[in-house]
């Protein structure tokens, strides 16, 4: 199975990365920039997809790869082959 | 319109800091981790729609947001109101 973990900062949190970014932008040729928000995007490679699987993946979520305080996470479970963002090589279906 | 653009490392490269991610989850009780990859994702907000705009994007993609020696980058319209942390990833494929 292959799990795709999106770790944002909150809406109420600065992001000083994604200003710097956008002001990089603005600078360069691209005025119509609004706001830009910065957080991590994590591809995960997970054996097995038994139900408790996803319960304990919420929760190294939330312990391990965010900071609740500061940041949100979304999970999103990805069939196989399906997204664009598996440019990457084709996952084997079985296990 | 709201753009998202992922940037992860190439296939080929190593991903150090997705091993340590990949080791510390196996710690924390889930062996099944097979490998982890970690890249960034950035939402940007910006006025306007018009034709050139996804152009000059892709240009600011290729020389500000990543680096094409190591890094792919996707870049993702979506659909006009879409909320920041949009809780399910609605990837409007069509203009």
């Amino acid at each position: 199975m292959k799990v795709r973990v999106i770790v944002m900062p909150k809406a109420a949190v600065l992001d000083p990365q994604g200003n710097a970014v956008r002001d990089a932008m603005r600078h360069l040729g691209m005025p119509e920039v609004r706001s830009v928000r910065i957080g991590k995007y994590m591809e995960i490679d997970v054996d097995g997809q038994n139900g408790d699987l996803e319960a304990r993946l919420r929760g190294l979520c939330r312990d391990l790869l965010s900071n609740p305080v500061i940041e949100d996470y979304e999970l999103q479970r990805s069939s196989a082959s399906a997204k664009a963002t598996a440019r990457h090589r084709e996952i084997s279906k079985e296990k």
